[in-house]
Formats: C-alpha cells, sequence, structure tokens
C-alpha cells in the first residue's frame, strides 16, 4: 500500500496468460506472483488437491421447482431440466462477472494517493507544503468522483518525520470553502491543534497558513481537515502522519511498512482512496514480516479480515498494547489506528477484506474493500 | 446452544401452568427450571422481596394532559381521569404483547441449525459432507424466510475437530448459483482457501468440490461461503469449525461449551438461526462454567449483554488473550469470535441480549437477539 | 460533567468579549478560561505561532473553472474572478455559521441531567426515589424534545453508592406506559434485575415498586427501563449507578470524576442529554488528573475523540483491564461503560467528540457530540 506498482495497459489476467512477452518478463516480480496465482487456481497446489466432479444438475432444487410451478406450467422432467438449465445460465452470468472483477485485479486507475512527501529541509526544520485543491478523482476504472485532496492525492501524501524533528506544514487553500488542518493523535501546543475559531482562524480560500511544532510523541496518526469535515474528510482531504520513535531499538524490525486508509464517504468503500478492482495488493517474499499501519477516516467501523495468516496486534493510535495480541479480523473504528504486525509465512494469493460483506462483493463480484496480500515463494 | 430442547406442543408457559402433567414431569430439568423462573414472576425471591403499591393513576402527566388540550376539549377533573385511564389501557394492550412473547419462549419451530455433525472415518481421514440447498427456513413462529442451508440447517451443522487431524470436507451444491466454501479463521494451504477465482474455480449448480487438509490452528473459527457471499451468508450459509488444542492442559475446564453464531441479514436479527421466542435458552447448574463461542456472521456489530453475571473474555478469533479480563456487554463485529467463560454462581432466569435495542426489542415486546441464560439452583 | 456550570443569560462568546464586567468577574475562573481560549484564536500562543497569508484567491481552481466553462459562458479573467469570489462568500457564509456556533458554546439550556442524587438514610439503607414522568426536555437553546426522565432529569440523577452498601430504590410510575429498572453491570439477586415478565411484574402507569439490594460489585454501572426500552431508553429514562469499592487503595486518586454518558436516539446526538453547543465542557487546572466514565446508552458505537492528550484505560463495565493501555480515540459500544484517566499537562480548549464526524459536524459547524476539555493554566 506503501508504494504504487506501475502497471501501463495490462492487467494481472493478461499477464498471466502472456508470461513470456517482453514487457511482462520486465515487470517486478510481484506482478508476475500475483498472476501466476491466478493461473494455479484451480490446479490444486497442495498435495492432497481439490477434486471438483461435474455432478448431474440438481433434478430440482426447490426454488427451480417452485418457479416452474408458479409459471403454471406442466412440470415434467424436461421441463425441470430446462429449468435447471436456465438456473445454471444465470449462475454462469453471475460468475463471469464475479471473474471479470478479479482478472482485472490490481487494475489501472489516474493517479495514487498515499505517496511519500519529501520534505524541504530550511534551517533544521523540515518543511511540507500541503496545497488542497477540489478535482475529480478515479476509485475505480472509469468512476469519476468528486473530491477534495491534497496535492492532488487522495489519501494526501504521506508524511514520515521522527519524535523531537522540527517539522513546518505550509497548507495553501485553493479550495472553494474554509479550511484547517488536525494532526489527530499528535499531542501539540493547542494553537497548532487545526480547529477553526476554537485555536485558529478557518483558512480561507486563496489563502494559506503555517503550522510549525516539535514533534512530540511517536505513532501511526493522520493528519485531515477539522472544518466542515464531515464533507472535506469524505472528499479525501486526510493523509498519514507517521512518527519514528527516537528510540527504534523496541520497534518491530520489519520488511515492509504498509500505509492502510480505509474511507467509506461519498468515494464508496475504498483502501487507500481506491475501490476493487483497483486497489493495490501488498506483495511480500515468503518469510518476510509486514507492518500494517490501519487507519479508519470514515463513519463506519471495518473488521479488517487477512485469509491465511493471522494479525499480531502491536499498537493503538500509536501507543504500544500492554502486550501484542492475535486476531485474524481487526475491528477499526472512525478515528482509531491499530498497528499489527503479520508473518509472511504462507504461500499464495490471500483476499483481504473488509467482513462487512456489503462493503465487499454484491451479486456483481468483489468491490469496495478488498485487496490481496500476495506471498511469493 | 449447543444442543437442542426436544419440546413437543407446549410452550415454557404451558409448562409452567401445568406443572404434574406426565409430559411435563418427563421434561429436561432445564424446561421445568425455566417455566419455574418463569412461574415466579413478582413473587420475590429475595429476602427483601420487591414491592409493588397501586397507587392512583397520575392526575395528568404532561403528555396525557397535553393531548387533552391540544384536541381543543375543556379539559376539566373528568377528562383528565379518562385521558389517564385511556393510557392504563393502552399500557396494558402494550404489556400483553410483551407478555405473550415472553410466556411463548422458548417456542417450538421446525428444525434446528447448529448440530453437531460426525464425521465418516476413511483411511484416518475425518471425512464431512455439506449439501447445500435452498430452502424454507422458521426463525420464529409462522416466520418463514427463504434461506440457504448446508445439510438442511441454519447455521449449517457443527464441526469439531482436533489440531493436526486431517479433514475432508466435500461441498454438494445442490443451488441455483454457485458457491464454495471458505474456512474462516483456519490458516490452510491457499488451494483451500474457498475464494473463487483467486484459489478456485466457482462450485456450480449440480457440481461437488472437495476441500481436504490437516487442521493447522486451534480454536473457535467459522466456515462460510466466498461467493456471492453478502447474500448467501445472510441466508444461511455458514457455521461453526471448532478446532480442539492437541495440548487441552490449558484449555479451561468447563461443563458446557456452547455456540452462539449471530446473524441481521435476511433472516433478521438471529441467535443461532432463530429469533426471540424461538431462541434457545442455554440452561446451567448452579455452580457450572460454561463457555460461550461468539461469532458473528452478520453485517453489523452486536454489543453481547448478560445480566446478572460477568463474562470473562479469554480468546479472540482462536488466539489466547493474554490475559483474561472481564466485561458484562461484549462488543462483537462481524468476522470475529470471541471465547468467553461465565461462572453460572447467581441462580434464576437472566436475559442475555445483543443492547442494541432496536435489535432485541419493540413497543410489541421482545423479538430478534434476545435469550435466557437459566442458572439452576 | 458531573457538575453543571451555572450560567445566566452570557455565553462564553460574551464573556470573553467583556472580560472586566463584575459578573464575569465573579464567574468561575473555568468559564473566563474558556472564554480566554477563545479569544486567544488566531493570536498564537506558542513561540513559533501560526502565520496566515493572505493571498490572492486562486485564480481558477478546477471546480470554478469547471462551472463557468460548464454555463457555456465565455471565460475571461474576469468571469474567473466573479466566480472565486461567489466562492469566497459562500466560505464566508458557511464559516459564519461555524463562528456562531462555537462563540454559543457553552450555550445555556433549561434543566440538566446527571444530578449527584443524596439518599435518605432510613435504618441504615439507602433510599433513593426515582420518578418516571414524561416531558419536553432542552438538548440545544431552542430545541425542545419530548422525554421521559427521572426526577425530572435527562439523564437521570447520577447514584452514587459505595460497594456492600444497602441501597433502596422506590420507582414511581408517572408515566403513560409501564416501565421498570433495571441495574445495568449489578450483579444482583435476579427479583431485582429489572426485566417484566421474566423477574418482576411491569410497573403500571400510577404504581411504585421498590428494589432493594445489597450492592455486590463496584464499578461504572447504569440503571435504565428495560420495558419498551428501545423507546424508554431512547427517550431518557436512564442515569450512571456507580459503586466504588469497598477497598479504595487500589483506585486511582483523581482530582474530578465525570460521568459521561452518550445517548443517539430520538433526542438526537448527546452528551449527558445535550447537544452541542449546549453540552458541558470539562474544566480542569494544569497537571490535574481525571477520570472519565463513559456509559453508552444508545443504538450506535460512538468513538470518542480527545485532542492534545491521550486517555489512559482503566477498566471495562466497572472491571479493571488486566493492564492499562492508551488511545486518543476509543470505541465506545451501546451498554459499554469504558473508564479512563486523563494527565491534563497540555494548557488550552481541547475538541471532544464522537469521531463519526456525521455525528459532530455538518456544513452549518457543529453539533451533537462536541464537548470541549479546558486545561487551565
Amino acid at each position: 500500500m506503501s508504494k504504487t506498482i506501475s502497471h501501463d495497459d495490462d492487467t494481472l489476467a493478461t499477464l498471466a496468460e502472456a508470461p513470456t512477452s517482453r514487457r511482462a518478463f520486465l515487470r517486478s516480480a510481484s506482478l508476475t506472483a500475483v498472476g501466476g496465482a491466478l493461473v494455479a487456481c484451480g490446479t490444486g497446489s497442495e498435495k492432497n488437491a481439490a477434486t471438483t466432479q461435474k455432478a448431474a444438475i440438481p433434478a430440482a432444487t426447490p426454488t427451480a421447482a417452485t418457479t416452474v410451478a408458479q409459471t403454471g406450467g406442466t412440470m415434467g422432467a424436461h421441463d425441470t431440466a430446462k429449468s435447471a438449465s436456465a438456473a445454471v445460465s444465470a449462475a454462469e452470468t453471475m460468475d463471469a462477472m464475479h471473474e471479470k472483477g478479479i482478472k482485472a485485479f490490481p487494475a489501472k486507475t489516474a493517479h495514487y494517493g498515499n505517496q511519500p512527501l519529501e520534505p524541504k529541509l530550511v534551517n533544521g526544520v523540515k518543511v511540507f507544503e500541503l496545497t488542497a485543491t477540489e478535482m475529480k478523482w478515479e476509485t475505480a476504472p472509469g468512476q469519476m468522483v468528486s473530491a477534495m485532496a491534497y496535492n492532488g492525492q487522495v489519501p494526501g501524501p504521506q508524511i514520515r518525520v521522527r519524535e523531537g524533528d522540527r517539522v513546518r506544514v505550509v497548507l495553501k487553500n485553493q479550495l472553494t470553502q474554509s479550511t484547517a488542518i488536525h494532526f489527530h493523535g499528535l499531542e501539540l501546543p493547542v494553537a497548532m491543534d487545526g480547529v477553526p475559531f476554537i485555536t485558529q482562524p478557518p483558512v480561507k480560500p486563496g489563502e494559506s497558513y503555517t503550522y510549525e511544532f516539535t514533534v512530540p510523541n511517536a505513532g501511526s496518526h493522520m493528519y485531515h481537515s477539522h472544518h466542515n469535515a464531515a464533507v472535506q474528510v469524505g472528499l479525501g482531504l486526510l493523509g498519514a502522519f507517521i512518527v519514528e520513535p527516537k528510540n527504534k531499538s523496541k520497534e518491530p524490525k520489519v520488511d515492509q511498512d504498509v500505509v492502510f486508509i480505509l474511507n467509506d464517504g461519498a468515494h464508496g468503500y475504498t483502501f487507500n482512496g481506491k475501490s476493487f478492482p483497483a486497489t493495490q495488493p501488498i506483495v511480500a517474499k515468503l518469510g518476510q514480516k509486514i507492518r500494517i499501519r490501519y487507519m479508519n477516516e470514515g463513519m463506519m467501523i471495518h473488521p479488517m479480515h487477512l485469509h491465511g495468516m493471522h494479525q499480531t496486534v502491536i499498537a493503538k493510535d500509536g501507543w504500544d498494547q500492554p502486550a501484542p495480541w492475535k486476531c485474524d479480523t481487526l475491528n477499526i473504528a472512525p478515528g482509531e489506528r491499530w498497528d499489527v504486525i503479520v508473518n509472511c509465512n504462507n504461500p499464495g494469493t490471500w483476499a483481504f477484506h473488509c467482513h462487512i460483506l456489503p462493503h465487499a462483493e454484491s451479486d456483481h463480484g468483489m468491490f469496495g474493500m478488498v485487496t490481496a496480500l500476495v506471498v511469493q515463494k
């Protein structure tokens, strides 16, 4: 999630079908692996492979029978077969929609959010510029939504600093509304808290505003609008503010550090600003350890379920838990951040989704809050 | 919840009224106890019994007075009395509906889900057969809903195995849609993960599909459809998959092990596929220790509140918590499992319900997510 | 929250504008401080003060440009400027609504709930009288809602007793409906559990009913109706029942003990029965330690986010957590109670709100579940 996988016109499905093309060959191993995983579908990678047996279609499932009966027709064996075959045909249509979505994953869309933002160093101060604008955002192929964005990104650029750093954030408001930035989770002096009419005046359209502070506490934090926020945060004025601790000796050693921002407002159900199949997979090598920093910027809970491996919860809102604990489904409430470690010890392409199922799947297939963790052998 | 209490035509209320009938006499002690508890209503089982005093009806509650005033009538003392007496009559009507529901508990309905499924042993492999069909399901007396069921049960049959067991699950699809089974919480090889188009092809109507694996991790897990799942799980394609640990020395010793599956889809608010008053009580002897395995297969949180005794939380998603902790209201999110211990040290019939009150009660009385823990002296 | 701040006609805004009036001078320091914090807006209380730069309005934000283009007009520099200036004017209007709400805080309303209720001592028994009536309740200035209240308060009066106390609660029902009281969290004998038709008859309009028991377990508990409860609790029949432990040596020593009851029914989103700007701030001195007892009597989760300082979670439902843990956003589910400690070590006026943003802010400004923690230097 922290890195954007570059891709041209091909989807993973295309890659899987033409693995020897030069373009595919030059592609990163991670993508090939995802393609490989898809190719593996149904071939059985375990010793005791799954087996599918084509059986006769059910002679008369209650539903099919009822349907025929209700249409008033005389129901003979032939009619039943026709009815059952209609059911299979409906099933095929549904399956085709599901397959199409998964084959499109990870689908290419214009622009990616949550990209690392390098500060300018000015007299020892790390200076970040955030320009808020209104724009169109593509959450899934062809799905254009109205957005408010920092630096043209939804979520806004990822800020990473160190405990004790001196930081300046220059907000330029090019919106048609006033705005302000609240640094959610940072224990700042009150003048830097970003709440219009309580700690500062609103930053009006065309104005800029400068926040400056010494970073007080480590952990997974966020920045977002605190003015007309139900609207502005829903439209994209939000981002990750990660603070690395001064003393890194107690930090878990990980191979990847992934920011995973959940939202559910006007843009639909999104991970880092994208909906399935445009969400980005996390790609890891077998044996790697990854840290995931969940952040909920939405209005609903999202219990995040990872298939195949458990999650070890280490921190809440940037504060270590008294002892790590394990789960496979972690409930993330609005405003919360949870840090987890995943030991990538189970190879394959693993579904990774919100377990409120209507946030992840309809009869037209998967959508919204679905991605994958790909563990490559 | 793990066992179905058999009953014929009688409800508990009937039992309570005719405790000496032969039928009632042969009935299990637990039912008698429930009936007994109901009979005890208002008789005061504590030393300092509650006392009710009939007082004059309120001369003119603001609402009653306002109502009369608003109808434009001249309001004298007589009118007020009439109005208040109308209020009492409305109250009596409401109370009668509440009483009727509670007297009907536990109401008899056709078929019960979550019944233990005995495996066939084939060359050391525990073989479970699950046949998915479409059918009608009775959630409460006379409340028939369209369902999808494994082996005619909602929830599907309860599977219990041991860590390290070799297990085969044969899925027969007699639905009009494709399907697949995901073993939620089990850390299986990816080919057994049950996600169509990612780890296997969909199992089409009329087909069967075989999953086979060595059970990798202990705990309270689930199996359910992972295809068109928002619909199929909502309609009943779900069940408990309990894995007992190889090393049982660390397991809490309990007198009962109860599976408690929550759902809130097309079937309404249900515990193990039934709505109050058709939910099944948990019946324990004073001093017994019970383990409850909550599993949320719905789309909403359900904070489960037990009256009279606290719950000690020991595991989340099949993994021990670092230390047990106590509560009386445990919030269960979709996809989560929580294991708790209840020491049944407080005799009586205790309400046990979701504390989102509109999931449990309306002005017509209790419904949906309500049951009782009966602790017998 | 546990104490009501008295105020006459003035709002904090007025106070801030006329700090030398005799009335203001006599007012409590806490209010002056709140006013002071508001006055400080935009003046920059940190060494490196925030700076606002008036810049030219954006030449053409995408939205503004698009709007003009879509109206079909020929877009010159002048048109753009007009459009942008219209945007600024709309922004000013929105900001004025936001400012008005904040300046009104804490707004005066009729009656406050959650007031300490002193028991009568009768032969060593602490006797509390609760009279349930129907009335109008003011949640915010001019916002009158239909309510059911104990002793004319929403929430009902705060009951505080000690573990082992003998307590009598006399309920007088002056409603037009039957009712009953459940002591949520207390492990009472079943006859005192307050569930009509299971543990007692309903208490009909005009009747009274007496509960009496020895207080069994310490902690932050609640009392509320358990009859037609989705309606009656939503309308206000609820209150805090705090039990201090016999052995106080393990209790954290705090300077304030604040009860914070959340509700979200027919009265809208409320803290202790009031909606912003009529919610009451918590006012503390720098260096003080406060204990907050959250209680959710609503139907939805509310993740409570405090700005500027973290919350240390010590207890759940009246039971100590195995170890304290820290957060800034604590998710409170219906029926749950959570106790936290806040070390007031960061001076200023801090927003304190539910982080489901539509529970706290609209484009008309803050409302509902918003208050402030004021830390005075």
